[in-house]
């Protein structure tokens, strides 16, 4: 039987009755929920033959022997945010394993070419905040010395929880055995946000992930008494917080795709009684053109300088985390619009502004692409996130044409694996 | 011997050593420190032949009979915030003091008309949010249903921590017995801002005390991905709370001594990489005139709507607190003008955009006056808050001659007390 939406459809649902409450999906990593939604889809891979594993960093491996050891790799997650859809990652993940029985079968348990499917460890870092764990410890981007002693809200070690979960820290950089042969990377994912609802379109080919800045800047004024002090004589850090909150929208508007976000806003004292002493907030900023992404964390810069300076305030800045935009492979990119061109009609190619597993996996230069299927309302990391089933369909069938598109790609690209 | 400022200065220097840690002032009301601070004053008060004693709502009343049973009454507050000043509240009661003690003297004993010295309980409301305790039960308008349940940081519960300094709350309302034969009421009190600073003048005679409206405004958005969110499809809540930040200096800006303050933002789901749902702020604008105040609010409720609007947001006010502009005595004013001139030379009339007890006394119809001595860099509630000494020097002269001046207007002025 050829590549079947509904078994995934079905297998989506039974892991959502299986890991979900009324608040939503609770596959948060190394939780039992996620350890029992793991041994779940353990138990699916029972008799299709394949070989599979846990690595060293967690990430379980699924492998489909073909005739050359290169290897197409397809990836996801199944873990998922507290109060989490019943999309996110795991759609991957269960397209990938219908993909993986229909090539068995298409080629006899033999294909041209190794397949492989890998359900990537905490890719939410929903937990401990270290997102992406699976995925950058195979990458070998993993900050583990600094990782080690991350406590999650209950006062759980990173370091212990991964042990109970067996997975020794120190030994999580020898997930990197897992790069061998891998000649192509794909990954199907929900959009998470509300462009192809907008335009009406199933599903899209994504150019890579955008960069990210992210900095907390602090606003020094005077703190002073809301009654005893004339407009005049203030020196309130709120006021060039909000020209910023403002500005940055500007900032972002001059380019196409770009996004721009202050998050968190918090006065000190805080209180209803005290001109803001001090103001904290959280600048986020996102393209997948670098020069871009540098212009726009300049122009904020320079903003917050003079906004700063025209309330009689200073300015600090305090970076957070950045990463550099991660651009997919462009002949991937191309199999990837032609598949959804034939199943669907029509495309779009877009960057996405949330990171994934692809993107450490596109930095080691593995020829990488994804494919996003629309979110209805663009809302995911909640219970109500949901796709149409038909779209969800569409999305399987053209990513089951990518991943046959890639492999005949692969005959003529030896270079990789 | 007549006022002698330097027993004021002396006392507070003493007062300051005993309840004061390297953080600043401690007499936080109900406090062990508090308790202490009041039997020291009440041990100054030996020997000066005066009757004293608690009210019902633990404010103590220090009294020089007089040949007249009508009296005038100089109050202030012992009670401090955590971390206060040396100045802020007990300047006001030993200043009081000195000026008792001087026209006992003077008058051998006897004054034309009853001096009374209140040291207000509670003023600060630092502890469970009650300002103007002592004060509001002596003019009826505490409202003890509510505050009966009030709980400090440490869990503590005003009722019985009341109970333990010997003021059952059921009986503070008794308290308002001590209005009998009131004629008259006079405060002193450091500005707490920076207008005399500003203008280089030491004192400056009050108008009265703002009246206060203070909201909370709730903005609501989307809450959405801040890296899938194209800046068009967002509904952040941050912006229109940014936009109304503004906006509220411009509404202040219209009307003299008139001041608006957002003193706490908040963001929700409050983190990086998520565009606000919610933005949660306050709102206090003060100003003397009534209908400058209503006028206030009015425009800063048709910003934030037009905002939410503009911003495909919606908005909520929730009322905090609120309270009309007290006008202080006219003729009073005059009075503490004229003594302010003959000390210091210059003066300045201001309203007084902090509430003080006074404000309490003025609601009742009692003739009342307070005088401000200037703060330096207008900082108060904190260690760190100071006024010259010859400024205090000036303030305790000055506040004297008021009050002799207030007893000889007491005589043409036959209907109150």
């Amino acid at each position: 039987m050829p590549v079947n939406p509904e078994n995934v459809i079905a297998n989506l649902k039974e892991l959502q009755a299986l890991s979900a409450n009324q608040d939503g999906a609770q596959r948060l990593a190394w939780s039992p929920v996620w350890m029992q939604a793991r041994a779940w889809f353990a138990a699916r891979l029972e008799g299709l033959g394949f070989e599979h594993h846990l690595d060293a960093a967690g990430n379980r491996w699924v492998t489909l022997e073909g005739k050359s050891k290169r290897a197409l790799v397809i990836g996801s997650h199944l873990d998922s945010v507290p109060n989490g859809g019943w999309l996110d990652g795991c759609l991957g993940v269960l397209a990938g394993l219908e993909i993986l029985r229909a090539l068995a079968e298409e080629y006899q348990g033999e294909p041209p070419f190794t397949v492989r499917l890998v359900d990537w460890a905490d890719e939410e870092g929903a937990r401990f905040g270290r997102s992406l764990f699976g995925s950058s410890a195979f990458a070998g981007t993993a900050t583990i010395a600094e990782d080690r002693a991350l406590v999650d809200r209950d006062g759980n070690i990173l370091a212990e929880t991964l042990a109970h979960c067996g997975v020794e820290i120190d030994r999580i950089g020898e997930a990197i055995v897992e790069r061998a042969h891998m000649a192509a990377y794909l990954e199907l994912h929900i959009e998470q946000g509300p462009v192809l609802e907008a335009m009406a379109l199933p599903l899209g080919a994504v150019l890579g992930t955008k960069g990210v800045e992210r900095h907390a800047i602090t606003f020094f004024g005077q703190e002073s008494h809301s009654g005893s002090t004339p407009m005049h004589a203030r020196k309130d850090a709120l006021a060039p917080a909000a020209k910023l909150a403002l500005e940055i929208r500007n900032i972002a508007r001059k380019h196409q795709d770009a996004v721009c976000t202050i998050g968190s806003v918090k006065t000190y004292p805080g209180i209803v009684t005290a001109v803001a002493g001090r103001c904290e907030l959280t600048l986020d900023q996102r393209d997948l053109d670098p020069a871009v992404l540098a212009q726009m964390l300049l122009e904020a810069r320079q903003a917050s300088r003079q906004f700063a300076a025209e309330e009689g305030c200073t300015v600090e800045w305090s970076k957070i985390w950045s990463i550099e935009p991660i651009p997919f492979d462009a002949e991937l990119i191309e199999l990837c619009r032609e598949s959804i061109l034939e199943v669907a009609g029509g495309t779009h190619t877009m960057p996405s502004g949330p990171l994934h597993d692809a993107a450490e996996v596109a930095r080691l230069g593995v020829p990488a692409v994804m494919m996003f299927v629309q979110s209805l309302g663009g809302i995911s990391h909640n219970k109500i996130e949901d796709t149409r089933i038909e779209h969800l369909a569409m999305a399987v069938r053209a990513f089951d044409r990518l991943a046959a598109k890639t492999l005949i790609w692969m005959k003529t690209h030896q270079n990789g694996g």
